[in-house]
């Protein structure tokens, strides 16, 4: 799953930022911290739950993003990592489910991949994301669903996985 | 919930049939029957599986477009509630809160109302249906988020459920 | 078919204008008439187009938009439908079954409406409007095909047309 | 241009909150706030943002999100209107101008019509908003720019504004 | 046309199935077949319809498909090929017509191929083609319209197709 | 940036046309030049526009695309790049800024580099174009903001700028 081809790839951005990272953020974090800047404590929370969907994986991707869209990246990891994945209500690995169903839906494949390996993560088994590509047939139709079904594909095959066949 | 007015709306047509239908058509079905027609056993369990999402209740919309769109409401029925809906790895719940991401994501809000009542009927809670809208701001952005949180409204006034303030 | 209410219907801006107001415009066409502007003849060609597709009638919509956003209206007349909708290699209803499923695809419900009732006009027969609803289950999903049925339902109750049942 | 009707409009949920909401929110703003809520300094300057945007108006349909919604109310606000709106690199009109472009191409009429408001709010011309609906048409085809132009003939009206005829 | 690089592409998912698998399944039909499985008389329809749109080629890829993702292979051969391609109101090269407008409209550029390729085979004309392309922006834009063109340039240079020069 | 790898990408299509041509075309153009053909002046001034775009530099696809769909290439050059982008109410840079938050959107990714490239050319800075790219996870979501910021890095590290870190 790690293999260095993978981090080439536009879903790719999501991914962690490294552990020595958060030492030196999580030292400086202020309450006057603007809009979710990587010394805030909400940034700090999206690192952690990036950690956490990710296997504690570092990714060289989200921290060039950092350097030439520290905007872009902060609200990344501020907003929709910590303030939403962060919340509490669902369980994560149905709010994963839920926003491949979107992704496939918005033929967003990369974005679609890489929260697919969240799920994973997260004890989702293989057949469980095949019925997310499965189910999106019906609102959005069979192109996004077959596209789906090939991200996957991928991502069992970078993975080493296997389904049982016949579903 | 079942107020009149809400059975003219778009997303209705994915409702119940009527159990009357059911007993006549289970009686009739048949090897060769065509492309999930309204005789055939895929059908019979898409109505089945309507009545379990829509606790049983009758669907004078759905029964218009048997008359003038054969076709679409037999294969609606035969392969996305049969097929598809009714497929078991994953639970019923977690399935409609995957749809409803998906629907919300592409703007079909009528068809996110319905399935939000659905989730509803199958035991998911105001809160959860209100995380679904919520993540969507990520994938597909505020507007799409915020348009699913207006169909959660008229939903949860319909049925006269209010949810805990401050979440 | 020609009710007033469905002149308010933001697919009838692509309908006609008045036989009146050609009559001027043709008289003025010249050479240097800018980007299809009103007295040129494109727009001319989009006029003609556009009585073809609908019979003939005024279109009092389409005169606000004149008025209103004069470059918007010149360029639908002039681009639109003379150039695209009047080139030869397709016949007439042929284009137009085409566009019908374009429109339907991208949740564009007026304007699917409003080009099957074109379609109607150059001889497509309910039942052909029917397919176009259905093949849409394939490339965008239910919901689009069940909008599509919708607005062919309200079309064809307007017109007083029925189609054989059982299709 | 604040006539009641406009209230029940879904775009309208991105206008003002009151005046004495901002007085008692401002006292409270803590280091610890989670996430945009309601007393942080982020949330205090999307307020501050959105009133610049809608002459200081207060908005009744924000208030309600705020009640049923609060994560979504709060992170509009925070978020969008504070950390986004606010930013300062394009100048206030450019980003509604580019807003307006982006939800019309979306298809989000209500939400293209309030950023429509806003521009003018700032400055812009009935001509320039004209440009945007015009220019969608490249990128989004025909039907997204004449939606576009439906709701700026929607919002002059309510303005009482008129543009000079022909362009 | 039948290079093997073609087969890599996602669209290709939707051709043709071995001959020899026919044989087996045919054999095997049952009126109890659950949803469209692979030895039902609807998915060998579906089989029957795209040896007939794609000149009886077999397709690794759909075999992958078949392993792999079993409900999906099953469901696009059962319903999408056998149910909605099979119908028989619309002849087959209008109903691909139609198909190619949609997918082109919703940016599904290996789907937009496959069909096109289909459509000559079905006996429309390399011109006939570029109208759904050049028709597309209409509805959907220049950009959508202009990656129409780029497909149909690389179908027609796999398959030594040229068209006259000038329309 | 005028690297030969640059001219295979699909966005590239919208550049320029030789200044050989011009010359050609222009001694030609006639009042009765069909729908933009290549020797009318409306074509003519797409192609001027399009010089003020591109720095006067030629583009070998755009010629491949006159040779090969002759209507789609003049109704660009007329219509998209004459008619719109020639328009005179907004200025060009605030054009193309919108112009790419609708591009963005709709996730059109090289067209929205193309037209990035023309904003710079037009004296936009780079901090200006990340701007839109920021804006976009408003109205379109996160990834469609994180593929537009792609593409920016692409764009400026095809053209050797770097803006200063920390925005």
């Amino acid at each position: 799953m790690n293999t260095p081809h993978i981090l080439s790839h536009a879903g790719r951005l999501l991914l962690t930022a490294s552990l020595l990272l958060t030492a030196s953020t999580s030292a400086m974090a202020t309450a006057t911290a603007p809009a979710g800047s990587s010394n805030s404590p909400r940034y700090e929370k999206g690192m952690q739950v990036l950690r956490g969907l990710n296997n504690g994986q570092p990714q060289p991707v989200f921290e060039a993003m950092r350097r030439e869209f520290p905007f872009l990246a902060e609200s990344t990891a501020s907003y929709a990592l910590g303030d939403v994945w962060g919340r509490e209500v669902l369980d994560p690995k149905t709010r994963q489910l839920a926003a491949m169903a979107a992704f496939a839906s918005l033929g967003l494949r990369g974005f679609f991949k890489t929260h697919a390996g969240y799920a994973l993560n997260l004890g989702a088994t293989p057949d469980e994301l095949k019925e997310i590509a499965y189910l999106v047939t019906v609102p959005a139709g069979f192109p996004r669903a077959i596209e789906a079904s090939q991200a996957l594909q991928e991502l069992f095959s970078e993975r080493g996985l296997t389904s049982p066949p016949g579903r």
